[in-house]
């Protein structure tokens, strides 16, 4: 049988991620294949940790990224935190939060669970009275930027009330690291995970994780083994956090890792201030757009996020919004998101991320989408 | 804080992985980034899926990637298959036995271990024993080509025995895939993992699987959730054998499978066959050059693997081999492998690996290690 070469077409990412890469990243991949123990992929190791802190604002000794996609790297913070029997909180209001559930039972452990209505952001008062009912909680965990709806949460107000009830706190910013603000240290988070493929506008398949010193006490405490082997912090560590004779845990994606070091090193380049900034205003040019074809916005304007752009199809889209959208596809090339869940065929999602977050894709995308609908 | 770029430099990878990558598949790496639920990419999941069937030399279904390394598809396996309760038979002959024993016991099933010298092949007997004592095993695990030690067991045979007492087989092949022979269907065998960084010299951080049609129904009749949610394959099946409309599951790793699918290629443009004897033919020209070296194998002339030559250390290297090793790399750009654990110190090992399976690696290692010892 024969096989062709893959050719794919060059396209305009500006779904929910994966988002467009950099050629500077791209180029970097293909670099030269070391060792995964060679002294200079060592070196790149420590250079990578060091960058995803700044990504993250913390001095967490333990932030590195997991060689697995980002929902992985949600598992690998429950299973590592939860025991059988132990309560977590799981705030709900969006796909992300239902999976942190998933994960909660998988270990054993036992969800509370606190539901939003979809494109609304976590209600604190009904996490402070899930909290005082439950005086035992263990985690907080809920999702910082749900990318199933666009709405962004008040990590900073739900990381306080989980501090003043002694409780840990799990947080997934898979879509806001590096395109919204994220203060790790200053908000004093505990474990969280994210992903290469959004605002890192890298490939996908790693996962960026950073834990606290409280958090690591909790696990090197635990009474059970973590389910998972190749997700047990306590081996991946001895890899990632080892000194020179670093021990074997399991072959890092080399490749994958130079374009990580590429992706934040071009972050750092810019300045994650300026990378914040920079989201915001594209995205407002993409709200004035979007408003000038009629279209509204499925969250409120204080809670919306920049690099994913939820909106309401109107009657007349909704009945051939898939048709629609492959048409944008397949005549603009331009991928925009459809919607999950219970948001399936009631929203799309526009992606303004990383390397995609620029004036030329919000051109692209608003004449696009004048011409078609 | 500024960061340089990162420009490693050109290596001979001859160690037991990652092995060195053909251009053509570094430069399909880096072809345009498309959505892992576009037509395209869907197109190309199918063309894997065929072309993994052909390395497997398997009918199988359920054959594909899963997004993460060799570590995680020996857990996929594990955690789909393995009930608490349920007893599991380990063949132990290197550091990935007893890697299996540890997954084996973290998904809450019971191992009946089965131990041989590291270096030697499994001991059919003893594990007919076992399995004549233990009617109730539910599985046998056993390593095909250990990694740690180049010994290669007969698969064939183990799987007969299984398959004689009604037991399943969950097989390693991440070493053997492509370098020696595998015929899935043949053997008989319900469940593999492999990987790409070794002789599909593809960047690591894939980990190919196949599960048999009886494999299959043991996962659908779980009386149990499978712990792990990013590893379930009721889940994970539902993105890589939906039809055109296929659920989201985790975000694929677009680029390593564009690598994959490029080394699939060359493989299937060789032909297994040819590449099996490659891989034989290399190997005989690497022993005459280490024997005239006055090196022995660790391996009996009949398991030895071609991919990976395990050789013990007189004395006189023995006390500077980390130096030794180290020199290779740092003067001859030259990475051979250490012993891992109850080996560590007293072997090498030299891979020859897929692209790396050349007369021309065999040249510069015999050249530089005459030259160094």
């Amino acid at each position: 049988m024969k096989y062709n070469s893959f050719n794919p077409t060059q396209k305009i990412l500006m779904g929910p991620g994966p988002s467009n890469i950099d050629p500077r990243v791209m180029e970097s991949m293909s670099k030269n294949i070391i060792g995964h123990l060679d002294p200079e992929f060592i070196e790149l190791m420590n250079e990578i940790k060091n960058l995803l802190r700044y990504a993250f604002q913390t001095k967490n000794e333990l932030t590195f990224p997991l060689s697995a996609p980002g929902s992985a790297g949600m598992e690998t913070c429950f299973v590592n935190l939860v025991e059988p029997g132990d309560k977590v909180i799981v705030c709900i209001n969006g796909v992300f939060g239902g999976r942190m559930k998933e994960n909660v039972e998988r270990c054993g452990g036992y969800p509370i669970i606190i539901e939003d209505k979809w494109g609304t952001p976590i209600d604190l008062n009904k996490v402070e009275i899930a909290l005082k009912q439950n005086p035992d909680t263990k985690i907080l965990a809920f999702v910082h930027a749900e990318t199933s709806t666009g709405v962004c949460s008040d990590a900073m107000e739900l990381s306080n009330l989980a501090k003043s009830y002694d409780c840990l706190t799990i947080m997934d910013t898979v879509t806001s690291l590096a395109g919204i603000p994220i203060h790790l240290d200053e908000w004093k988070i505990d474990a969280v995970y994210s992903g290469s493929q959004k605002c890192l506008s890298c490939p996908p398949g790693l996962s960026p994780l950073s834990f606290s010193e409280n958090a690591l006490t909790v696990v090197k405490n635990r009474k059970t083994k973590v389910q998972s082997w190749f997700m047990d912090l306590s081996l991946v560590m001895q890899y990632w956090q080892g000194g020179s004779s670093r021990a074997y845990h399991h072959t890092a994606p080399i490749n994958a890792m130079y374009a990580l070091y590429e992706s934040l090193r071009i972050l750092n380049e810019e300045g994650l201030e300026n990378s914040w900034k920079r989201h915001e205003a594209v995205h407002l040019e993409l709200k004035k757009g979007l408003e000038n074809l009629g279209f509204s916005f499925l969250v409120d304007e204080k809670s919306r996020l920049p690099q994913l752009n939820a909106i309401l199809l109107p009657d007349k889209i909704k009945s051939n919004e898939a048709e629609i959208r492959a048409r944008l596809l397949r005549e603009y090339n331009l991928e925009i998101g459809a919607g999950l869940g219970a948001l399936s065929g009631k929203i799309w999602r526009i992606g303004l991320m990383g390397y995609g977050a620029s004036l030329n894709n919000v051109k692209t995308c608003i004449n696009a989408l004048s011409e078609i609908i």
